[in-house]
């Protein structure tokens, strides 16, 4: 695999000892060789990290120069150290740039910003931290792997690292977008990664960068769950450092970039209940015919969200009628005689009537494939969502009855 | 054990082959020799079964003379089929009382209330409902045994039956309630219990049947869950038929017969997550500090649908931070620097900041008891609410998946 990776940045991926194995990354520093304009998305919890308030805080900015990310450690309900530690980490980052002879110039605390995910309530092991940036600050490179390294140094129980990558050609320049991503647990779809940060060379504005990522992340990353436990340190960062050229997006180019932009986020997206906890099963809910896309995403959400219908995906069982009965109590008035269900395009309910079907033949579908697509209609209207979800699998419970203890 | 039934109801249950196996019962019948003002309430589902559309309309009423109940199906989603198989079961059970010679006089179609409860989606098997219903008419009868044989005839995946009983002593008279319920999964918090009847002897107008009920569910169905998934045929009944004497509650009577049926509806509703579908503990979720109850009720509701907060009460994980996340996305105002938690009374967190503690005792006490007690304070509100749930087991998920298939 060759990435065409945005020019302008640089990235590594360090073991600093945060997580027991030595063998997995844990701490990523991602660099801007140019000030960037920088946008972010946040969980919507009340109860919130403190990368997340210290972030908030800082973004949007037009002069963003680093991302410092550790992971096996939320660094959430952490209390006032938990501040004065992801602070720390901008600052030391800072340092760290500032003292390197990189051509970068000064690099100052603001404009760093910080990324922690892993265990809840447990304070920063700072020393680890310290050190891990300096490892990090030297190892910084601009190739490929580096890229990669970096990508795993946020990961906590992923299988695997998720990345997605695009590039549009207009007539004087090319712009390239990439983006890394974690998470399998405590997937919850409101504003739903734990940690999304996406690049690109283009020159955007505070307001366009902002504007762009929100209306992503509403495609992407607002439509996938895992159990639907929002976390507390959900940040979805875009850094534009404009090294493509230094010309503004025209008009028309914008609409191509934002396709772009969705598009690969969508796909970043899915790798996460993709690779859901203990996941068998990627789960598509298509759901149509409510009058506004907002109603359409309230019940994909609930039939995302079921237990009974993850549980029915895991083992193939065609159980229809707990898909129709989620819908029911999503809170969107609907009216049962018009609605109807395909999974995996076989068709079960129709115009509130059940459709007799091939029970084995649906069992199969769903057992034979990874992906499961449901197909709600609940009415006539024009709205629709589309969700990622996965199957809930004895793997998950096992997993998540023994995370810290 | 001897139950102190209330006077003037006989009972029946048998099986009328519409489960598997025959050694379970799946048609019970309960029958006032009076007619009863009864009240009911159901789901919040806009997806709605058959017997509940029926039921709707003829509650509140102070004629009732039968309810007829069949587990091992619920006749939701089966369109206008289970309309018409409904009404049927109304009016055989109607018939078969009214030529039965037990002096009750003839008893009509509006006077039979039904439930059903049982996989979604598939047609009442009508035959063996009609044979049930004649067979239940002739076992009825006022005893124990047939209370308890009624009680077990409305269960589908419990492992117990779930009765409860109470008595209250005036100077004049005495006044009986006694309740059955059933429900293990798709229990969800929005009138929560699949199927429950509450029979008293007292005399109650229907103002007063349908107030009083509301207040109990308010306390104990409305705050239990098990995977939150509210299901298309819950169903509460209240019957009072007078038969312990015709004289209306005074004042001071009626706040004591509230408060009897208020506790008693909590023992009986607390039975179902104790018996959850898989559960290995009960959880009792209890929520302070907010300025209103409801907003007390939102955030135990999200504690306890969270997976991550079930999985770990399952493996005795004190990973408190799972449930301080949970209360931070429950949609309610919340000041993270006036929080606190305890489990099983050790507390973990207070003021924002996390506490010091043994986790192999908090481990161990979560482990060596059935009931886990979380307490979270969230303000200095005088909100609270206490919901109970189960824990999510990987039987859980087995059974789920193996349903219908």
């Amino acid at each position: 695999m060759n990435l065409s990776l945005p020019l302008g940045y640089r990235f590594a991926g360090v073991y600093s000892g945060i997580k027991r194995k030595p063998s997995s990354l844990d701490l990523t520093l991602i660099v801007s060789d140019f000030p960037a304009t920088a946008a972010g998305v946040y969980t919507q919890n009340r109860v919130v990290a403190a990368p997340v308030i210290i972030d908030r805080s800082k973004t949007p900015t037009s002069a963003a120069r680093a991302v410092v990310v550790n992971s096996g450690n939320a660094n959430a309900c952490t209390g006032q150290q938990g501040l004065l530690d992801a602070q720390e980490m901008c600052s030391l980052t800072a340092q760290a740039l500032s003292q390197a002879d990189d051509g970068g110039g000064t690099v100052i605390q603001d404009q760093v910003l910080v990324m922690s995910t892993g265990v809840i309530g447990h304070p920063l092991p700072m020393e680890k931290i310290r050190s891990g940036i300096v490892q990090a600050a030297a190892a910084l490179s601009a190739g490929n792997t580096a890229f990669l390294r970096a990508a795993d140094g946020i990961l906590t129980t992923d299988k695997g690292r998720k990345i997605a990558a695009s590039e549009l050609r207009f007539n004087d320049r090319t712009i390239r977008i990439v983006g890394m991503a974690k998470g399998a647990g405590m997937i919850g779809p409101n504003m739903a990664t734990m940690l999304c940060c996406v690049l690109t060379d283009a020159r955007l504005s505070t307001e366009q960068a902002g504007r762009l990522l929100r209306a992503a992340a509403d495609k992407s990353f607002n439509n996938i769950s895992v159990e639907s436990h929002t976390s507390t340190n959900d940040t979805m960062l875009l850094l534009a450092n404009g090294a493509a050229g230094d010309q503004q997006l025209t008009e028309v180019e914008e609409i191509e970039f934002s396709a772009h932009l969705e598009s690969m986020c969508i796909e970043l997206a899915k790798q996460i209940p993709a690779d859901g906890e203990g996941a068998t099963h990627l789960i598509e809910v298509f759901v149509q015919g409510t009058e506004t896309d907002a109603q359409a995403r309230k019940i994909a959400i609930e039939v995302a969200r079921s237990n009974l219908v993850k549980c029915a995906v895991l083992g193939g069982d065609p159980n229809w009628g707990r898909i129709v009965s989620a819908a029911g109590y999503a809170g969107v008035p609907l009216e049962p005689r018009q609605m109807g269900l395909r999974i995996n395009n076989l068709e079960l309910f129709r115009a509130g009537e059940p459709i007799p079907f091939d029970a084995v033949q649906a069992s199969r579908s769903i057992r034979d494939n990874f992906e499961t697509r449901i197909e709600l209609t609940v009415g006539e209207g024009t709205g629709r969502c589309t969700h990622w979800t996965s199957d809930l699998s004895v793997d998950y419970v096992q997993f998540n009855s023994e995370y810290t203890t």
